[in-house]
């Protein structure tokens, strides 16, 4: 169960396109602070920091308090759990479409 | 925007792992009705239903009524959206440590 809760907190997490932007302004500019995420887009200091608890407890950012400022970045093993149910979902679709194959082929076969 | 909300709809969808269960459970089986879906999970078939909607929703499931009985299947290219979405999250990711390790070679370069 513990895996499923993880991906749960990922999927939650990322069903936010505003939290999908943090991700990808932190994986172009690397390290930033709550303020220079929050002030391009437009994103009260306290509405940010809710986003980041979420990306943070679903293990996509790790933030650490630097004097008065708070430093965040990604944490790149967070996708992992998600990636590797997809993986095995996607495996199981093309097996599914490859046994339907076999059987058209085979259907195919009986009526030439 | 209408990608991204697709990807929402997609994330929100598959954040419960009751319905990450029914897409198993129709990748492993093909076809199913509602109620081949609810009872082996003990779920209620409003419950169930509800499920179904959101996934139909999200493009992630396909129900057509067959007489008295709704059938459901998988939609296999409900998932597109968001692997393309992870894909360039990765590969946006893979740049930048590459970056950093080429940094990392050029600072050891440096003291050694």
């Amino acid at each position: 169960m513990v895996q499923y809760q993880t991906v749960d907190m990922t999927l939650a997490a990322l069903a936010d396109p505003t939290r999908r932007g943090i991700l990808e302004r932190l994986g172009r500019g690397g390290e930033a602070s709550v303020s220079e995420l929050a002030e391009p887009v437009g994103i009260s200091l306290t509405g940010m920091k809710k986003h980041l608890r979420v990306l943070e407890e679903a293990g996509l950012v790790r933030t650490e308090k630097v004097g008065r400022t708070r430093r965040c970045r990604l944490e790149p093993k967070g996708l992992d759990g998600l990636a590797a149910w997809m993986d095995s979902y996607r495996a199981m679709l093309e097996e599914r479409f490859d046994r339907l194959e076999e059987l058209l082929e085979r259907t195919k076969g009986d009526t030439s």
